[in-house]
């Protein structure tokens, strides 16, 4: 099965990124018991005050696409969106390394 | 201990980059021994042929530091030198998530 990685990045609204950061940070517990997620790592952008920046591996994009359905993670979208300005990333392909 | 991550661009000369993912993950069992090295994962770009993207997480900025004068590395770095067209990244600071 092909893994499947996503590098994320969310630009909150001006000042907003902390609070988005800890909404995030209090529900990756979520994350701990999502079947098929090698990691999800948050990070702050050093060049930007507003952009957050995930890095996710997963064991397949069906365990990704999967995650998008569960009520929890939903829920976490739901209550995080009116702190963000917009979504993007860039599309890659996992290929290997320490910790694939 | 304040975590430290990279996200590193290298865009290799037109019609390099599968030799250049490739000599890279020859090398990567150096990478394994590596001390304070959590992962290490390369990407291909999906909307760019010559891009390969890395993701590096590692226990401290010092541990990545100390990485940059292993011989090995260092060796790999030389090798891979004639395929790189460019190198650049974004500069990020890890906050935590699942694998952190």
């Amino acid at each position: 099965m092909e893994k499947y990685a996503m590098f994320g990045k969310l630009t909150a609204k001006p000042g907003q990124r902390d609070e988005l950061a800890r909404m995030m940070l209090e529900s990756s517990g979520t994350l701990e018991d999502m079947e098929g997620c090698i990691y999800y790592i948050l990070h702050e952008a050093e060049d930007n005050p507003d952009d957050l920046w995930i890095t996710e591996l997963w064991e397949s994009k069906e365990a990704h696409a999967a995650s998008l359905k569960n009520e929890k993670v939903l829920e976490l979208i739901g209550r995080c969106r009116h702190l963000i300005a917009e979504a993007g990333g860039i599309k890659v392909r996992p290929i290997g390394g320490k910790g694939f």
